[in-house]
């Protein structure tokens, strides 16, 4: 039977849900609802692929925009994740992640400093702690698209 | 500048962007986009937790999914997966992920069966290979909710 398991020093909460398999929908508990689809299948909707992305590429660039903040920068970061489904060993399938960081080059912020940025983030940013240390997830930098 | 990796073998490709930061918007590039929102913020919108709460409940329910069909069984199962955010040392925050996974107890299913499903379908699991690992992150199976 279910049971919760005790995190007293958790801040927030969230339960996602799914029933349906790769075709439907998975919900957030009591909040929202995203229809889902198979990448191989035409209907719109999206997959765990797209969830993951958007995990890494909102958490990475929310842990930036932190960084920014305490060096009193305006936010200028963006984070694109492009994820990729390929085949593993065994017949399994593996993702390929990976996160592209673009941090602009100005006065206040040099090539060091981007890098720098850049570190910290990967170390403080949940998600990256989670899939960072994975040979099929990359980072890399850049100054401008 | 942005330059995509070759991955000769892929064979599906999403990309995920965030340029707001964690109150605003992130997008899949080409087709949806998520508004999102601070854990911390009262509006309404999805967060990285949300995301990767959902990328593996969906992932390791296909996957289960998958091996019932392997198995010519029904689809019964279920994934529920708790993304808590809590301190980590440093001042820094992580996420504990609790995946809860329900496989009902049937004629063709007894426990010790439920159990070997569950453990092919977390080495299957892309996003499972990815954080499964992680001493923060727990798999419990459960026959009812």
């Amino acid at each position: 039977m279910f049971q919760e398991k005790s995190h007293p020093t958790a801040t927030y909460h969230t339960a996602a849900l799914n029933r349906t398999g790769v075709n439907g929908e998975s919900e957030i508990i009591d909040e929202q609802r995203f229809p889902i689809s198979s990448p191989n299948n035409p209907v719109t909707g999206a997959n765990p692929e797209q969830f993951l992305g958007l995990a890494l590429a909102t958490c990475l660039n929310a842990t930036l925009e932190s960084i920014e903040k305490m060096n009193e920068l305006p936010h200028t970061s963006e984070v694109r994740v492009d994820v990729y489904q390929a085949p593993d060993v065994h017949n399994d399938l593996m993702f390929l992640v990976d996160a592209t960081i673009l941090i602009p080059l100005t006065d206040a912020v040099n090539g060091r400093k981007a890098k720098a940025m850049l570190e910290l983030a990967e170390r403080r940013c949940p998600v990256a702690k989670l899939v960072g240390d994975k040979e099929n997830v990359t980072f890399q930098l850049v100054h401008e698209w």
